[in-house]
């Protein structure tokens, strides 16, 4: 077993579009667990959004990571050895490692994983937080209707990938927007959404949504904000919900953005905006799980990942996401699955 | 009694402040009442911002006044003559017989109005539209709960002054955000806010805000929009609710107006942003009015009214709500009240 491992901890706090030199790569000696922690040897690390919001120097959902300190990250790995009773050697396990290719842990926020159920990688995808988050925030904040139109913004991407399958299977008619001709064919052709705006060959937005959604708008899934998030609130139904899951279109700014102000769309369509993080809902994870593994199983559910492999590709795989790059869930392997 | 009564239609569609030459003064014979009809001798008229939505050319809310038909509005008044079994000659009646004198009903949407239970001019405010308004627009959409801070803006109006001592009896912390001396002493001294902000005389609004709410920002009724509302909401706590009430700072635009994108905060603060109109409690209007009577009887509820006289002044009495040049609710005096 290799004696040393290598982690990204946090240089500085980005400006803008973060860079290699804002992070910095160790290479560290590899521990021994103490009593009640296990050593975990990870497989693949899960990259999001939300990281860009970690590296600023600023309060946002949660702490922000300290310089010096290793990347926040969900990650899927084996424990090499342990002195813990839950977890056996050889078992493996969803946890929040972060940016390293070892870790230890004390057992608290670690979840067995049983890769005759599922791929162990499902678990930073359809089945963890990206489908969570999907799943709550699409069917409690939009509380979709069969019949009505549910548009989702980065609908290639993890979450929206999901929202867009979710809307169909209760009967909505899914509209995905997202940026290329690769990944609109991905959402129509794959995953099954009715309709796909790529935006970035739209020179009129507004008038691709109505297009697109010739009874309106009933829900709109939000993960980008900007103008695209303008078009879809110009064709809003009345009483329509709107989801504020992101807004990546907004995450490498250091001063506010302008935009049309939107009060007024909310006021005429007597609209519901509502921003949420799936940790609240915490409590129905169970609920959320076993609908989603329901659907898996079924084949109601698909998914795609886009691996690279490499902890130096963990910043250029930050990038791609927040770029738009990516093809589905974009996933790091540090190194070998033995399940598959 | 008089042979001819003055009516005013809408001329053109105003661009941005509407001025005389928007409307035309009429005089027009007094009809008589046919078979299920009343004539009505208006009292007062009630003078409201949506009024300027109305005199667009395009849906809003409700079909927007056509040229030459009279502008729409809330009134007050006696029925002088009754072809109808449900309303006596001499009685009072509140209604929608817009900007003009005199007015024929069949009595659809017509409320029979007791002077012994309280003043007629309150159905146009604190026990009318306003009144309800505030009522459901703060308890169902702000949902608050003692020991918050309840901000709210146009906090003179005739809706936020009634929000902001809801908030009281709800036991919040009220705070209100109005123009000018005059306004910010009448809701901290005659209706018991806990602390006024004057937008007029703040160079920071939002330091002004944070001064203001130590405790940050739990619930906003929002009746303004733009920068007062930008103000706010860079104040806002985890899980606020903002209802979104009016948006008079953008009644007279032609042109989308920019301001700085406000996603990030809903998404940050998990907020909810949600439009209403007052009819959309229609069906619990009984309950509005039970208990805002109960606490206008208990002296828990003041009001204001700011009347001017002659229908040749409801266009500048128009004009004076939209520059927020009134003290309390707007009305226009069209004859003389009996019952005082």
């Amino acid at each position: 077993m290799a004696k040393t491992y290598r982690r990204v901890v946090l240089a500085t706090h980005p400006a803008g579009m973060p860079k290699a030199s804002d992070v910095r790569i160790e290479e560290v000696a590899i521990p021994e667990p103490g009593e009640g922690q296990v050593l975990i040897r990870n497989i693949y690390l899960s990259i999001d959004p939300y990281m860009r919001g970690r590296m600023r120097d600023a309060e946002s959902y949660a702490p922000p990571v300290k310089l010096g300190e290793v990347m926040v990250g969900g990650t899927v790995g084996q424990v090499v050895s342990s002195r813990h009773p839950r977890f056996a050697e050889g078992s493996f396990v969803n946890g929040m490692m972060g940016w390293q290719e070892y870790g230890l842990s004390d057992g608290k926020g670690l979840r067995l994983l049983d890769p005759a159920q599922a791929p162990i990688s499902t678990a930073l995808g359809v089945l963890g937080m990206p489908g969570m988050t999907a799943y709550f925030g699409f069917l409690d904040l939009c509380q979709p209707k069969a019949g009505e139109t549910a548009v989702v913004s980065a609908a290639a991407g993890a979450v929206g990938g999901l929202v867009g399958q979710i809307a169909k299977i209760k009967g909505c008619r899914a509209v995905g927007i997202a940026g290329g001709g690769k990944k609109t064919r991905l959402i129509v052709d794959e995953y099954g959404f009715d309709a796909a705006i790529d935006y970035k060959s739209e020179q009129d937005l507004r008038a691709a949504v109505k297009r697109a959604c010739p009874n309106g708008v009933d829900t709109y899934f939000d993960n980008v904000g900007g103008p695209v998030s303008d078009a879809v609130m110009l064709n809003l139904n009345l009483r329509a919900r709107i989801s504020v899951c992101g807004q990546i279109s907004q995450y490498n700014s250091e001063t506010p953005v302008m935009g049309p102000r939107m009060g007024w769309v909310i006021l005429q369509k007597r609209a519901r905006m509502e921003g949420f993080i799936v940790s609240d809902f915490a409590e129905r994870w169970g609920e959320g799980m076993e609908q989603m593994s329901a659907w898996l199983r079924e084949g109601k559910l698909k998914y795609r990942e886009d691996i690279t492999r490499g902890l130096d590709q963990a910043l250029p795989a930050l990038v791609g996401v927040l770029e738009g790059r990516n093809l589905g869930k974009q996933l790091v392997q540090l190194s070998d699955n033995p399940t598959r």
